[in-house]
């Protein structure tokens, strides 16, 4: 357990340290800057920090770290703050250091399909420039037009792409980092394939920045699909709609997308967006949302066709088909504002449980049956053809998980379950400040003893992001 | 340094405490087991450890680890040993940890398409049991019949297919490991996502043993493609041949293999395997052998037009096209038996050099020069569409790189013009012993420290294999 006592708190001294070396606008002790950075966007969470720095190269944030590590003051690093379960909340205040100026993209080797970026940048301004060269980066998460970079790395973020081209880990091929005691490395090395030496790189993605601070990045890119086309499939039962999703990969099919909403996900969204274009049949129960990319059209309406062979044993509603933008915009901007719809609308706690795929229909149903068990409103949807299934509460009487020991009991049940069918609590968000009490329950003791002895070897002094993800 | 004083010697009492659990069979201390286990395939090393268990369930190997680590003995784990590098071999005596009885296939979920193994299941007999269910592992590494799954996850092992399917790191879901203090973990979960804690999986991929000992793990698998087509094509130029393989990326072509072998290593391979179907004109320097793979002929052979079309501007001869299996197994007859016949021919030392792709021709070039300058003969092959070139060299006094002061001068000149354009020493092989001395020239000493301290928290007798890859 943490001694917050063994912290340093910050003085004046501390901050004129900072100004010693950094601009008047890169230390923020105004009690605007602190107010905004207190939340990120999980749940209703504040927790300000004493002082807010914004580096703008690494050689700033490294005597930042080194300063902080020789004075036992924690630092909580931060990207877009688009992070849903505190990884990013300052809950020891100290010191959270921003890396919005890290914000250059340093270069897009279109010949070795690389782009070099600062862990600042936009995973949307990457993509209009990659897109300038025929170009693009996979990794999308729903955040994708306002979270970093080096955020999608600290939580390895997924999307909806991910079923066919893999999360961000599959992209990172090196990594600059300030380590807890200030150092700078790259962690490996500017190429395709690589055994040498234990592997830092894949250490720090998805390490929520408890392991040091990610300032530069090598990602692989990819040319860009020619074409597209999305189709939007009413199921009549959300059991069977579950059960497509595995079906679809045993006859060689290959979607870039595949994603499942559930009934009440996509009818709040089309409300709530005004979008009376997708028809919404009463028999209606979940949807399948599936898009093939390729080089041409009629190699992708061959896949669409297979596609309906396999789901004509299925009972449905009529397919809509978008092979136009205007169409698969309709379809795509109700998938992308489901999240921010359903919480809106109150379902304000969001689980990302991850299953192997075959076992979603068991996780939906027993997602229902907690719901009516412990009377609370619960929509499921998500990347289903990764498993991943973000399953959302409505509580009539709380808003929050952390620390709400009723929905602590639901959550309990639910992860206990996750664990007995081979999945885990977390798909893409991350463990963070919320999650970080449930991870006994997916993982042994001395799994857990193990992720702590690296973070202490890694970080002597507990100052990066302490309290968070895997540390006890 | 390691000490090796410190180091407990075997003696009668540990051979009696290991057969007070294990059987007669699992105990060997002979003199043709000992000479047996003593070498690798690496150049022509020997190192006899003190005896050799062959333990056959996790436990067992958990008994033998928490053993050794009471008592400081040093654990060389092996599974295959087809190893390059000497990775499996018992520098500092001691125990000797085969895992070839850990060879069974627990469970292949179709539902899934995951296989969870025992770590010496040999890859070979793992792709004949999942050719039954219609399903494939792709990591191939040369070695296939014969080397280990374990051996396989231990160096990160790459293969002819990792240019469309990626490496061995990609296809690890879950690992089984044995800690060097005797625990046993499961690392993660059988998802296919997960952003759960610090990716200890990863972490074990390619640890070449210094971490603990893998006994089981989870695969991903997929669907196995219909139909395979390779063509073989001659170029007039080695530098030709390097920068087309750059260029076919260019183009939207997805090979599932992309190898390029000098004019010197094919004409050797077709001489010694009396192969005489496979025309090799007095003009032609090198070869690109590529291979598509998909669901039907037809969009193969559009693949294979555009790609005539990519090389159409180079100078070529006649390519010879393998649409059926004979002409198929002549070409990866060929291409399968390059690395033994060079070696038989006295190309001893084997680097595993990776570059950036593009730079694959700058690479090549150098070598050469090298060649010159030290009065070597030099031949190159391998898998050039991830930029991992196989730089042979047949030196005419030495025949090992480990210990040959004029082979270290040729290396560290090899090696450091390699980590100026971008590359490192091993893509596939990993470093084990005989590259060790050398990762100084591509590691910053502070990342070097970073991963021995990860080891030291992890291992903290460094009883498990001590002296290797990236340790101090």
């Amino acid at each position: 357990m943490i001694d917050e006592k063994k912290y340093k708190k910050i003085e004046e001294g501390d901050i004129l340290f900072f100004k010693s070396f950094l601009e008047e606008n890169q230390v923020d002790t105004s009690d605007f800057g602190i107010t905004t950075y207190s939340s990120d966007a999980t749940e209703k969470l504040s927790f300000p920090p004493a002082v807010i720095v914004f580096p703008r190269t690494s050689e700033e944030v490294s005597k930042i770290v080194r300063y902080c590590n020789e004075n036992k003051i924690p630092i909580t690093p931060r990207a877009g703050g688009t992070g849903l379960v505190g990884g990013a909340l300052s809950i020891y205040k100290g010191v959270l250091l921003s890396v919005k100026n890290l914000n250059k993209i340093i270069n897009i080797d279109v010949d070795n399909f690389q782009a070099t970026v600062e862990s600042g940048v936009i995973n949307y301004d990457l993509q209009q420039e990659l897109a300038k060269n025929n170009l693009f980066y996979p990794p999308d998460p729903s955040s994708w037009q306002s979270s970093f970079i080096g955020g999608n790395i600290a939580t390895n973020a997924g999307g909806t792409k991910a079923v066919k081209y893999g999360v961000t880990s599959a992209y990172v091929m090196n990594l600059e980092v300030v380590l807890p005691n200030g150092e700078i490395i790259w962690t490996g090395f500017n190429t395709l394939k690589n055994s040498t030496g234990i592997n830092l790189t894949q250490l720090f993605v998805g390490s929520e920045g408890t392991l040091g601070i990610i300032t530069k990045a090598v990602l692989k890119v990819q040319t860009k699909p020619k074409e597209e086309v999305s189709v939007l499939i009413p199921f009549h039962s959300v059991a069977d709609c579950a059960k497509a999703v595995s079906e679809i990969f045993h006859h060689n099919l290959n979607p870039c997308v595949l994603e499942l909403m559930e009934r009440n996900a996509l009818e709040q969204t089309i409300k709530h967006t005004n979008e009376n274009n997708i028809p919404l049949n009463d028999k209606t129960q979940a949807h399948l949302l599936v898009m093939f990319d390729g080089e041409n059209q009629e190699e992708l309406m061959i896949s669409v066709e297979k596609l309906m062979l396999v789901l004509d044993k299925y009972s449905t509603d009529e397919v809509f088909f978008a092979d136009n933008d205007t169409d698969k915009n309709r379809i795509w901007n109700l998938r992308r504002r489901v999240a921010e719809v359903v919480k809106v609308n109150g379902y304000t706690i969001e689980e990302d449980t991850v299953v192997p795929r075959a076992k979603l229909p068991e996780l939906i149903h027993f997602a229902h049956q907690l719901a009516k068990k412990y009377s609370f409103d619960v929509v499921c949807y998500g990347h289903a053809g990764d498993g991943n299934l973000h399953v959302r509460i409505n509580h009539p009487k709380y808003k929050n998980s952390y620390n709400e020991p009723e929905v602590k009991n639901i959550l309990v049940e639910l992860f206990t379950y996750i664990k007995s069918i081979g999945g885990t609590i977390s798909g893409e968000h991350g463990i963070g400040l919320i999650q970080k009490e449930f991870l006994p329950i997916v993982f042994s003791e001395e799994n857990l003893r193990l992720q702590n002895v690296i973070k202490e070897s890694i970080d002597r002094n507990n100052i990066m992001n302490p309290g968070k993800s895997y540390l006890v």
